[in-house]
Formats: C-alpha cells, sequence, structure tokens
C-alpha cells in the first residue's frame, strides 16, 4: 500500500461540499473532477489510506466513495494496479491526446532552417550532464538579464575567432533569438530618438516588420550584385540593417567599395550598423568574409544566432554591442522577460569551450556543401535557370527563364506536389516590376529525405521547362 | 596530422591583406588576433596542412608563418600537441575568464525562491534522454508561439487534477516566465480598452510595475485577514491582479465571502480576475485552497509557473485562458520572441505526464513543511513576533514587536551579517503609516545551509530582542 502510494502517487486538488455528508462529498467531487475532464482518463489515484490521511476522513469513507464509483463506471480497479479514472466521455473538455499535433510540409526546402537531425544531440546531452553535475544554485538560481556570463565569454571569444568580430564578455547580450533581439534593439533605437532605420530590398518582410512596429520608418535600399545600393544611406537616416556576409535573400556579400561608403556614412553621421549575419558560419569558398563589425565596433551591432547553425527551437541568440548600448539593451531584456533560461546557455557555453559546436558547424559545412553541389548539378541541366547567392548559407535564389509562368503559380504548382519553398516576391517590399524568384533552402530536410526532395522540386521544374517550350 | 585537424580543429576568420606577401600576410593576420584578444591564450590553431588547404597557400608557407610566430612569442608549440595562442597581454580586450561571476548571499531568505539545489536533475536528465531520442525536427525545429501541444496537454491536465482548473490544452499559452505573461496580458488587455486593473496592497511590486508599463492604472485593494478588500471593484475596474490562494505577501487566502464577491463583481461589470497562483503546490495544512478559476473560467486567466517547483530560470510559465483571449496573446507572445524554447517544455512535459513531476512536488513539500516548523520554533521563542501566512506557500511574514526599531534599521543588521530577506515596506503602495515586517523565505538555502540561515537570523533577532528590553 505504501509502495503504490509513494511510487505513483500524483497530487490531486478535491473540493469536499461541506453541505453534504462527507462520503457523499468525497463521491461528487471526484464525479465533477472526472466529468469535466479534469481528471483524465487512466488517472492514478490515490491509496485509500493516502486520500483518508489528506482528507482527513476515515479509510471507510474513502473505500466507500471509491467502490461506488467503480459502480457507477467512473472508476476501475485491477487487483494490485490501483485504482485508475475510467474511460467515459467528458462533458465540455477535450481530452489532451485528442489534440492533433500537425504535420510538416512532404518536401522541406523553406530557405533559413537548418537540418535539424544532425543536431549533435550526444554533445548535449554530454554538455547537459556536466551543467547539472555543477553547481544547481548557479544552473537553476535566478539568471541574468545580460545573459550567463559563461555564454557571454564563450561567444565573445568564438566571434573573435571565427567572424573577426572585436568584442568582450561585457558587450554581448543573449536574447531569446535574433527576433527578440531586433525587436528590444529597434524600441531602443526609437526610445533614444531615432527614426529611421534603412532595410535592403528584398530582405526579410518579418524583420522588416519587427522594425516598424518599434515606429521606425524603414526606406528601403535597392540589392544589386555589389549587395545593398547604400548610397540611399543620407543623413536623415539614423541606422541601416544589413545582412553583409550574404545577402538575404540574393545572397550577394557586400561590395568592399560598398563596405567603405557605409565606414564613410558612419563616420560622417554617426549612424550605426546593425549587421545581421544569420548565416556567417556557413560559406563554401576560400575567400572568407569577415564580419562588418570589425571594422567599426563602436557602432556596429553584430547579431548571431545559433538557430542556423543548431536549431532554431533553441531561442539563443547573441548581440556584440557598442559599449553605449549595453544598459539599454539589458533593461530592454529584462523588462520584456527577465532573462533567458540559463540551462541552454550554459549547455551551449560548455559546447562552444569544448569546441564540440566548431566540430558540429564544420561537420555541417561539409554536409551542407555537398547538398548545394546536388542542387547546382540540378540546375545547370535546365536552359535559363540561374542559381545566385550559392557561394555560402543555407539556400539559393533560382532566377526562371523569362517564358516561365508567374511566381505564384509555380508556388502553387510546388505546393500541389508537396513541396514547401519560397518566393523571391513576398520579400520586395513592392514586388510590382521586380524579379521574380525561387528560394531553395537546401539544409531543411534530413539527410535521408534531401534527394527526394530535389527529384520532387526538380520534375516539377523540368515539367514547366518542357511545357513552355 | 589528419587526427589532430578533425580531432580538435577551431575555426579561424583569417583576413589575408592582399597588398602583403602571403606569408607576411598570414603573420600579421594572425599577429593582429592574438594582440586584439581575438585569439585568446590556449587556443588551438589548425594544422599547417588543414590552414594551407583552407587558405589556398602552400604548406611551406604557413609552416614559416607560425614558426616566425613562435619565435616571436605569440604562438607556443609542443612536441604532439599542435600549436596554441601564447599568454600574452591583449591590447585592448579582458580575457574571457578574468569576468568575476559574482556570489550570492552568505544567507539567503529572500520570499519566492526554491531550493534549486533540491531540482530534480537525475529526472531532468532522463526526461531530456527521451525526448532527444524522439523526432528530432520535432525537438529542434520551429516551435509553436502558443507553446508545444505536449506541455499544454500535460499542463491542462495537471492543473486540473490538483488546482481545480477548468480548461483545455487549446486555452493554453506558454510563456518565459509568468513576468512576461502579465506583460504580455496587460499589454492585451490594453489593447482592447482595458484602462484600470486593481491589484492588492501590498503586493509584488515588480508586478505593479509590468501592468503599469501597458498604459494601466493599478487601482489598489488594501488587505486585510480576509485577503483582499474587493469592495474597491467598482464598474470602472476592467480586471484585478489577485493571488488568492496565498496572498502575496501576506499570505492569507481569499476569504470565501470574498471570492463570493468577487465572483458577482464579475457578473454585473464583466470584469476580469487575473489569477497569480504563484505557489499553489505548497500548502501545508489539510484544507486545500483550490484556484478562483473553476469559479468563473470564461472570465478568469488563471497564471502559474514551474519558477517555485522546479527553478526560476527554466523561464517556464503557463497562463489558462478565456477563450476570447487566446488568439491575441498568442498573437502578443509571436511579436515578442516568436515563441518559448522547445527542448525544456517537451522535457517538462514528459516530467509531468510519468508523474515524476509530482513526486518533486511532494518531496520538496515535506521538505518545506519541516523547515516552515523550524522556523515557526524560532519565531515563538520572541515575545511579540508573529509569523503570517505560514499555512501554505515558501515564505513567512514576519510582524515586530512595536518596541524594535524600524524596518530598515532591521535590513541593514541582518544584510552586515551576510542575511538576504525583505522587508514589507517596499510592498506597500505608499508605505507611509503601514505595518512593517520582515519577508522570510524559507526555501531559498540549500537544506545543509538552513540550519545556519536560521541561525544567524535568530541571533540578531534574539539581539535586538535583548536590546529593547
Amino acid at each position: 500500500m505504501q509502495k503504490t502510494w509513494s511510487g505513483s502517487r500524483v497530487d490531486l486538488h478535491i473540493d469536499l461540499d461541506a453541505s453534504k455528508g462527507r462520503r457523499s462529498a468525497l463521491e461528487s467531487a471526484l464525479r465533477d473532477g472526472i466529468r469535466q475532464g479534469r481528471l483524465a482518463a487512466g488517472t492514478l489515484l490515490p491509496s485509500t489510506r493516502g486520500l483518508a490521511t489528506e482528507l482527513g476522513l476515515s479509510c471507510g469513507t474513502v473505500t466507500a466513495a471509491y467502490d461506488q464509483l467503480v459502480e457507477e463506471g467512473y472508476l476501475t480497479t485491477r487487483p494490485g494496479s490501483g485504482t485508475t479514472v475510467a474511460d467515459i466521455p467528458p462533458e465540455t473538455v477535450t481530452s489532451p491526446s485528442a489534440v492533433p499535433i500537425p504535420a510538416g510540409p512532404h518536401h522541406d526546402l523553406r530557405p533559413g532552417i537548418p537540418d535539424v537531425s544532425a543536431f549533435p544531440a550526444r554533445a548535449w546531452l554530454a554538455a547537459t550532464r556536466r551543467v547539472v553535475a555543477g553547481s544547481r544554485s548557479v544552473v537553476f538560481g535566478a539568471g541574468d538579464p545580460q545573459g550567463r556570463i559563461e555564454l557571454r565569454a564563450a561567444v565573445a571569444d568564438y566571434l573573435g575567432r571565427t567572424r573577426g568580430v572585436t568584442t568582450t564578455p561585457d558587450r554581448i547580450v543573449i536574447t531569446s533569438g535574433y527576433y527578440q533581439g531586433l525587436s528590444l534593439l529597434s524600441g531602443v533605437l526609437a526610445q533614444n530618438g531615432a527614426q529611421r532605420v534603412a532595410v535592403e530590398d528584398p530582405s526579410h518582410n518579418v524583420f522588416r516588420a519587427v522594425v516598424q512596429r518599434a515606429g521606425l520608418a524603414t526606406p528601403p535600399m535597392p540589392v544589386d550584385a555589389r549587395g545593398a545600393c547604400v548610397d540611399a544611406l543620407t543623413r536623415e537616416v539614423d541606422a541601416v540593417l544589413l545582412t553583409p556576409s550574404h545577402q538575404y535573400p540574393t545572397g550577394v556579400p557586400l561590395h568592399p567599395s560598398r563596405r567603405q561608403a557605409v565606414g564613410a556614412w558612419m563616420r560622417t553621421t554617426g549612424g550605426l550598423v546593425i549587421e545581421d549575419d544569420y548565416d556567417g558560419e556557413y560559406r563554401y569558398d576560400r575567400q572568407p568574409v569577415g564580419a562588418f563589425q570589425g571594422v567599426a565596433p563602436d557602432r556596429t551591432i553584430y547579431c548571431g544566432t545559433a538557430s542556423k547553425t543548431l536549431g532554431p527551437a533553441l531561442r539563443l541568440a547573441w548581440m556584440a554591442l557598442p559599449p553605449h548600448l549595453v544598459k539599454p539593451v539589458v533593461e530592454a531584456k529584462q523588462q520584456a522577460d527577465l532573462y533567458t533560461e540559463s540551462l541552454s546557455q550554459l549547455v551551449l557555453a560548455d559546447l562552444i569551450t569544448t569546441h564540440a559546436y566548431d566540430r558540429h558547424v564544420r561537420a555541417t559545412r561539409l554536409h551542407y556543401r555537398r547538398r548545394r553541389e546536388l542542387l547546382l548539378g540540378r540546375v545547370s541541366g535546365i536552359t535559363g535557370l540561374t542559381a545566385h547567392g550559392v557561394p555560402a548559407g543555407l539556400h539559393a535564389l533560382l532566377t526562371l527563364p523569362t517564358d516561365w509562368p508567374p511566381e505564384d503559380e509555380i508556388l502553387s504548382l510546388c505546393a500541389r506536389q508537396g513541396l514547401a519553398l519560397r518566393g523571391l516576391s513576398e520579400l520586395h517590399i513592392d514586388p510590382r516590376g521586380r524579379p521574380e524568384g525561387l528560394l531553395i533552402g537546401f539544409a531543411a530536410p534530413p539527410e535521408h529525405a534531401y534527394r527526394a526532395a530535389l527529384d520532387a522540386l526538380f520534375e516539377t521544374l523540368l515539367q514547366l521547362a518542357t511545357n513552355t517550350k
């Protein structure tokens, strides 16, 4: 009896109606709980002795109430396994297990999503074990609004080493994803009197919306073969949101002459650069493109993330900030949600300092490079189809032969084949008269599913090529 | 050579200056990286062959550059362990290891903090293993702004079973802590036209500030022996923030007559109740106080958290919402940070469904009950010192003998003894003329440190009692 109690007992909330007799009150409390779905089918009830002690009733009263409800069909009892809630249809409440978990697309070629099936689960678990074995008050007690110092130190070191970023742990702020970081930063800039943050056109519509929600205007800079046309940066612009290593979505790196022009604009106007280095880890050619931040660490907000290297669901990102922005951004973070959860920060810090993170990035880089080659091989088989932005990153931009149907028709056709990808048009601020194209994320599917996804995509595209001949 | 490369290689960012010779460019790139602190002392460099391949240089060039820097003292080399960065003082950057990790107070008796040394680390690790062994695309792919369905289902079941909450998984929203949940909810209420959210006085100053930041006024309700004086709820009040099970900080449960009055106010005015059930799991008497939400599920926002049961650093909380608030709150969550990270949500869902969470709550409840007894024993030894609010929760409110010095003096005295606790005054909206007191969190210290903390506290208090005689 005692064993059943401590081994499988669950917490029960039972309100006894004082106007009824004790047995009757317990019966109707249990009955209501089961009818309303609060006591789910299969729930193991406390032992009669346990519940009697808990509620200050006699064992006999509880046994009688259980027996009554077994007779009424609310409870079931089997020798040796205690009394459980029977499977009756609840009155008003759908059972948790009835809630369907939505399925993803059949072939996932959406840009910006890494192959999470390659997540370094073994290394993550080993690091979690190490972290949890450390001081629990450090791991599970109150966290730091700026982010755990262990992760800030690891990230500062990592960014210096791999991306040429000049920073220190006290200039790093950890946020629950880049999205939150950009949102907090935009709020701080608006509070400091900024009015305009220039954005690339095309660029990620979701992030433009984040900046706009802070009340900031987003004057556009067209993108050409040298990246963003930065001559749009005037005195009236307070900051510019750039993807200099690998422009999103075109994949062009910002040309050295443009980098210099941005530097000159910063010096003459005091303007700020927000550098979204969303996939800087993934370059496939021999000419690495360092972060822009190194040029002007005191006026650049460098933003990086684990979403592309490990997975978006971790919600871990970092900003390397100019000194004057650290305090206001940390305050904004604190006002939003106090601080980002500590455990995964400490685990990531462990992975970085033990170099397991580097090894993972390197392994997935090789893995994505092979996928890129496969994609390019297929693209070259269709006249007029051209891949852009492929020296780096997790996606390619395909521009289409001029005689093909419009982008939205192609996307519908793909969707009917179970293919999830993205069109270029929705990333233009005003898509009228702008080039169309397809964004193919070659990182999203698990390794075993990639070829089938390519087959499905190119079967559809080859059909278009044949139809338009 | 190959082994060293793949086993311990780190990612290096090296910018070669095209205006110099190749060897000289590599040397100065490495030199700059080390001087500026981007390459930290002890960093293992790639093998010469590896770096040569990476940069498209000859092995001889890289070997010559490494040799040169070893001579200059920037690098060190030991047979069999490769080339590492030497320990030279960086120019501008403090080394990560130089950043001190701040120490906590010597005796932590702050209210609202659980004993995180009791964190069920073994169960958490086992659940993490189970979760990570499942579908990685589910665990690490994009999450759900409303919260993982697995956790929402588990929480809906748990709240029904243990707290008498009537809800369904589709009415649950997971947030990164109660603080974020209250902040998002306040924003939604303000957007929907609410102007006034009544608050208890005294109550948690941090949460009052969260409501006010959304632009809402917070008319106060004094707290007496029956809990909040709800006659302050008028037609002009849109919602009320209540801690009905265990008023914070006085510990009084809301009296049945007051509960009825709140229900009547809701019916006649359409007002909403925000129920902060911050420590509802911890009740030590036989008369459980069910959640208020069960009375009016369609007008109550029930808020619960894992911060008091497992630890604040997890940042996991839940709201059971009236149907009409689900969509706007989920949208607000998405606009804040897309969604809360998935892994710990899935681990907590596993702990709840396997009843490991119940067992942990039950174990810590016994553990805290013993601590409460110890505290009450000490309190009874000092005439005029009275403990309030102790049938439940993680803290006691001590009111002081009338002839003692003022609260702030006592707090300073305690701080000098390394004791961290909280005064009642800062929780009053206007402390002038209001009772003073000490809030003693008896859950915060690890088990082995609790008696020493009590000793330190009561040594100080006994001294006061003696001095004032």
